[in-house]
């Protein structure tokens, strides 16, 4: 295989983990969610704290996501770019995510989402994330009004 | 030199690249933090907008924000991770910025920092990146109070 074709074959196994990913997420499906991430991963979440470490903490953090919503949660992720070595790689995109919490709020946000990955016994997981949206500093809030 | 060698070689490399970001952001020189990010990086910063595209975009987004600020900016990356290959490569890690902004409010804040590079021409550059707080959904609030 040449490095190219092998870069493309990489960059197409990311792609896959990530519709498994987003058809978890649509299912609110946590045993199929964390499938994707490794037993070390740290997340930088958008919801605290500062960063969930491994994943038995980080499974509690999906188990409360997707018990805050009442409604199944739309997910979309047009757009990702990745980019893959033979074993790590990196991908970004922006998502949106919208439903309807428990406390009867609809939301349709757009969030800023990098996942970064190691080819592990020759299996791609997510070992890092970060999911957020920006601040505005003179408020203090927190900006899950802005679309792309 | 061996495949582990040359992993230990390219995280050197990505450990003096931030070195050199730590004190070009402390130095307020937006040159020297530019020589950082490739032309087409692409930002998530903790700053509106949801992103941040090109180079010649990103400049105006640091020269604000070094402007915002009275005093030097204090900034540290402690305990980096870093994972590299050959040409791709993401490290993050909690990064503190603190120092007290023109309309007198003094900021300590602990933001999550992840950041994505390639080696393009023989030289690592950031070409993603994203700087985030969790959010209080209930209040709405960005939290850019919590400590490690």
């Amino acid at each position: 295989m040449t490095i190219e074709e092998n870069r493309m074959e990489n960059e197409a196994a990311i792609r896959e983990l990530i519709d498994r990913f987003a058809k978890a997420f649509l299912a609110k499906d946590v045993n199929g969610v964390m499938s994707v991430f490794a037993q070390e991963i740290v997340s930088f979440d958008i919801l605290p704290p500062l960063q969930a470490v491994g994943a038995e903490t980080f499974v509690k953090h999906w188990q409360e996501f997707f018990e805050s919503y009442q409604t199944p949660i739309h997910v979309e992720f047009p757009d990702v770019s990745i980019t893959a070595s033979d074993d790590v790689a990196f991908s970004y995109c922006l998502h949106r995510v919208s439903g309807t919490l428990k406390n009867g709020q609809q939301t349709d946000w757009w969030l800023r989402w990098t996942a970064c990955y190691r080819k592990i016994n020759g299996k791609w997981l997510i070992v890092h994330e970060q999911v957020s949206v920006p601040v505005d500093l003179a408020s203090g809030k927190a900006m899950m009004d802005l679309k792309p």
